[in-house]
């Protein structure tokens, strides 16, 4: 054996081979931090965790034993590519809350809604092509678009949301770039990572403009019922039939580990979707999708809901004290529902160079760059409260609030 | 109201916005085909489905109530993008049953074996490349394959399986034309649709071939403990760790409906399947994964696997002895496991021409040409035993009788 053989082994005889698409695939600013969530001593505020904790168990028990008891071997067999037609039916209800009517015949049920996100990008994304979406944007779907060979093009937003404004503006100059607008993304409801919420006034006047440029909406909508004190102004979706396709999810109002969500799409993009999703895995999971209908059926879901509201107002509100308290030069969102707050440091510290020092201090958060596709973002970064206890999130400002001093204080010491 | 409205409705008004790659999504036959078969007077033997009600379900409730009491909280969270660590260190004891040496590392766990299938034709197919394939081949393969724009070759197959001196010719004649081959698609085991089997002495023969080439292979297994009698040949991958890519899953040995399959790659294809993995859906379920887990942990699994083929002869017994009597003159495959039997039909006959006259006498099939990107497989059909009862196969197997009788006799008028 040569010294060499080591490296060797690691070396790729495939690397001739991949496709083009295969390059996008990089590793994320977020994914790097799973290792450090998993210290305990470490106060992560970085992945985007529901509390499933604040979910009783035996819920999800009595789910099970209707669905052996009535359904068992259809619960484990394959099955239909748009998914089961009662749990289609019952998110038509659920949709109905944020002023949604639907037909059953256009939802389609998806593995998460990162899947759905991902299937509706391989349909219309070209290379090239451009998306539209908030600035900052959700990192998971930045990545999607990435992959697909899409150019992301954020959009001004402050805290009423995107500003109608500056989407006239960006399509302008896309337009007069020559360059085709495949569709506007938006999580319109406590945004991930903004924490911002697209105002009821401001609605109308994006799907106005959409419609009149021709750009299909993605309505992106995991946190809607998860509001502090208030429901949310109704969905896009509720006032544009034909121009909206939304995204659901059952991973921040139950739980992620089922991996179900869903999307209301016009029938033409559904039935195309179906195809995709046939193509890329047969079916989604009888199983996870009749637990879910089964909870729907027999739990009280909305007072879970209104439980995991509880949780949620309680941990923003110890977030949001503690960085008024300890970072008083620190901007800061004020969400009225969700799991982010986004944050903006003083002038000349860089979130992601103060990663490391945050983490030997023992907090962990995602820097803010991992939020554009542009590189900016620097100066911020997210915090997600949903999952660590009140204490735990005073601690982790804290802290953080330790490893900014020092900075400032080394930033004006390079200054002088 | 115009008279329009309706019509108008259904109009796509997006039609400009898709992609290139939408276009490759097409209504599959077997597709068609679902509606059939959920009508009960139908004896389908089209579609491919295990028969789930020889699990018994009281192995599936203690590894449910196992699950909830050790890791509860977990099953239903988000997690790593690679999949669960303990049962990927399961999986490799299932793997080595066909002779393969694995780490965990090297183990990433899908979304059932199709969507490893798509995530490795993402990463490795670009417009206009070429997958070599059995002829026939699995249809959700060739699917896949078409999505991503590549070219398939099928390789002459016969009741040993892919000819090497046919993979021989058909990869002179793609570098004569100048096409770029990524890889080689193979189910070895009992293939769909066939049934046939690569034999030992091929194997290596195989390696052989795309070692010299650099020719990467997808060894696909979902049905390779599935034999009748005696276990299959060592798997490709046993022998060839860098060259191959192994497929395998848990919906033909336990159950689809987890939707929980896996893959073993080289280690940098691995990293970029767990990339494709986390873009395309952040992380597979959980809940599923643990089920798997805990049940493989805790159930008799092996004995399971036992019953299922002992069902699986049976039915296959049923199926042969069947087509022996009352199709004297249709050649069929003798398969040694698995679930298909792959026939051909007297010169002439067309076997998609033909289904809605089978239908019609209430027995459903597979047209052959389903399996072949082509158009050839006119004249053959995939009959599947798995699912119906031996009785069922042996009254649809006289129905599929009728009418080719009928057809025969119409041609043999025709050609007076």
């Amino acid at each position: 054996m040569t010294e060499l053989t080591p490296q060797a082994n690691n070396l790729d005889q495939w690397l001739d081979a991949y496709a083009a698409r295969a390059e996008t695939l990089t590793v994320s600013e977020v994914r790097a931090l799973f290792s450090v969530v998993s210290r305990p001593e470490v106060v992560s505020l970085a992945g985007g965790m529901p509390y499933v904790a604040a979910l009783p168990k035996d819920l999800l028990s009595d789910a099970y034993e209707s669905m052996m008891r009535t359904r068992g071997d259809l619960a484990i067999q394959y099955a239909g590519g748009q998914g089961d037609l009662k749990l289609r039916d019952q998110i038509r209800d659920l949709m109905a809350l944020e002023g949604i009517h639907s037909s059953v015949e256009d939802i389609v049920i998806t593995t998460g809604s990162q899947h759905g996100l991902d299937m509706i990008a391989g349909l219309f994304l070209d290379e090239g092509d451009v998306v539209l979406a908030e600035g900052p944007s959700y990192v998971g779907a930045i990545g999607i678009f990435r992959h697909y060979e899409a150019h992301i093009e954020h959009v001004y937003t402050d805290n009423n949301g995107m500003s109608p404004e500056a989407l006239e503006e960006s399509i302008d100059r896309m337009k007069k770039q020559g360059k085709k607008i495949k569709f506007l993304y938006l999580v319109p409801n406590f945004a991930n990572p903004s924490g911002v919420t697209l105002s009821a006034d401001r609605r109308p006047k994006i799907l106005e403009i959409c419609k009149r440029e021709h750009i299909l909406i993605l309505e992106d909508n995991p946190y809607g019922l998860l509001y502090f004190d208030k429901p949310v102004p109704d969905a896009l979706r509720a006032t544009d039939e034909d121009g909206v396709i939304y995204l659901g999810s059952f991973s921040k109002i139950l739980a992620p580990g089922f991996r179900v969500g869903y999307v209301l799409a016009p029938p033409a993009i559904r039935d195309k979707l179906v195809l995709a999703q046939e193509s890329a895995l047969l079916c989604p999971s009888s199983f996870t999708q009749f637990m879910i209908s089964e909870y729907l059926a027999h739990a009280d879901w909305q007072k879970q809901i209104d439980t995991f509201r509880g949780v949620y107002r309680e941990r923003k509100d110890a977030a949001l004290s503690a960085v008024r308290e300890y970072l008083p030069n620190v901007e800061t969102t004020t969400p009225d529902g969700g799991f982010y707050l986004w944050l903006t440091l003083p002038e000349g510290i860089d979130s992601k160079a103060m990663l490391p020092l945050a983490v030997k201090e023992l907090v962990a958060y995602t820097p803010g760059t991992a939020f554009f596709g542009d590189g900016t973002g620097q100066r911020n970064l997210r915090i997600c409260y949903s999952y660590p206890t009140p204490e735990n999130i005073k601690i982790g400002i804290k802290r953080l609030s330790n490893v900014i001093n020092l900075q400032t204080e080394l930033l004006e010491t390079f200054a002088k």
